[in-house]
């Protein structure tokens, strides 16, 4: 069954072009024998930040001394299958679509075999620092995620 | 700004019985000095198994030896307002509405000053350990929820 | 077997004055079934700033602005016996011994049988901040460890 | 400063043949902007398993349908430097020295300049896993770690 936030899964999955190989951890393991429910978000973070600095918008964040920075407004999993110690997932990530100050992010975790084991979006927003105000992005910081 | 899930928040608020307390660790914050994003969703699972402690479902579940077993489809969090260290946060959780097989479970994470830092939800699948099969819930099962 | 950092058990145990209540949460269990072996470590952290709170030694460094802080210099963790899902420990803590600007940090985990189940210290030891110089112990910091 | 069980620092370096490297996540950091002095253990884990698998040790105790298990009798870390964000670490492990059915087991981790960061070790025991019994090592064990 997929997520309300996929449409055409097919045109979904192939619109991602980025990812990073994880490798599941023992202590990401729980008592039910399989990688608890939790750490897929771990990941996300460690993807999307991964993604972020692959098309350059992190080092922006950087170079103006953190003034602006991304905060995370909400995070959602859909877990499709059971993930196991030791696999190498590759966790896939994504700009799906913009507001004025915030972008939907997409994710998707694939084990060796091609399965899609999990898939997840968060909607991120750029505040400045010091306000917490939202800070609308130009139009070259929307460049970056094309 | 509320989540989809919520209609009427005063309403949804209102409706929430069980809570557990919670105290931020320090281990749980991250580099921009609050509370890691990560981290509600283990707060949602601490809080959702003492929830079924309490209503008498988990006891139900360890009796037959783990026939049945609940599985997490999905998990969501909407975040509110910043959390920090040390804070004591009172995490609720509530039953939201049931499928023959699945229950939506609704949280809600508050500060000391009451207000509500964080919200979420999740879908929770009973099934057999053995096949997989989701395994549609008893009226003995959906009585313990009210 | 006792741990080298621990001479006579029985006066070693008694000398603890200080705890928290800690229950080990579904997420800290792995694949073995019980807790993994990385999350003592988690809740020394927790009930060492307990400690450092309660005895008064906390509320000086932030009343200084974090010019002073304390940073741990090695940590080690003594596993007596297996912990699982749901028990809830106390995690005791007391400071053992002093260097010109460190201290020596004991703890002990125990189930709800009085069991000890784990067993650790860890030396801690106060720097400036802005140097990474560290600073000797006044007079009034060593009285808060009695 | 050293720690003890290192006695020649130059030669304990060079023995270590074994490596995986780690990039610190995001959420590995705390509000002190470092990596929490916690998460050392897991890398320690993650790159002990890793090394098992490498010698061959690990095929064993899963060959046999995990009778035998290694447990963990104790851990400890010693940290050098502060670690940050985004680091990619080399994690070492060696076999240091064995009893009849434990062995210890030597950690160091490096930054990108080479910098020695943390140093830790831990005595693994082989026990059955039905009895808690230790098991002793077979020649054939031993000779895994050579």
């Amino acid at each position: 069954m997929k997520a309300k936030y996929i449409e055409d899964f097919k045109v979904w999955e192939q619109e991602f072009k980025f990812s990073i190989p994880i490798t599941v951890r023992f202590s990401e393991t729980d008592m039910f024998g399989h990688l608890n429910n939790t750490v897929p978000f771990v990941y996300f973070e460690h993807a999307r930040i991964a993604y972020l600095k692959e098309i350059g918008l992190m080092g922006d964040w950087m170079a103006q001394n953190g003034n602006n920075i991304p905060v995370v407004a909400d995070l959602q999993c859909d877990y499709m299958k059971q993930v196991f110690f030791d696999e190498e997932l590759n966790v896939y990530v994504k700009a799906s679509s913009f507001g004025t100050s915030s972008v939907d992010i997409h994710y998707m975790g694939k084990n060796e075999k091609g399965d899609v084991v999990f898939t997840g979006r968060s909607a991120i927003v750029q505040i400045e620092k010091k306000t917490g105000k939202s800070i609308p992005w130009t139009d070259k910081e929307k460049s970056y995620f094309n």
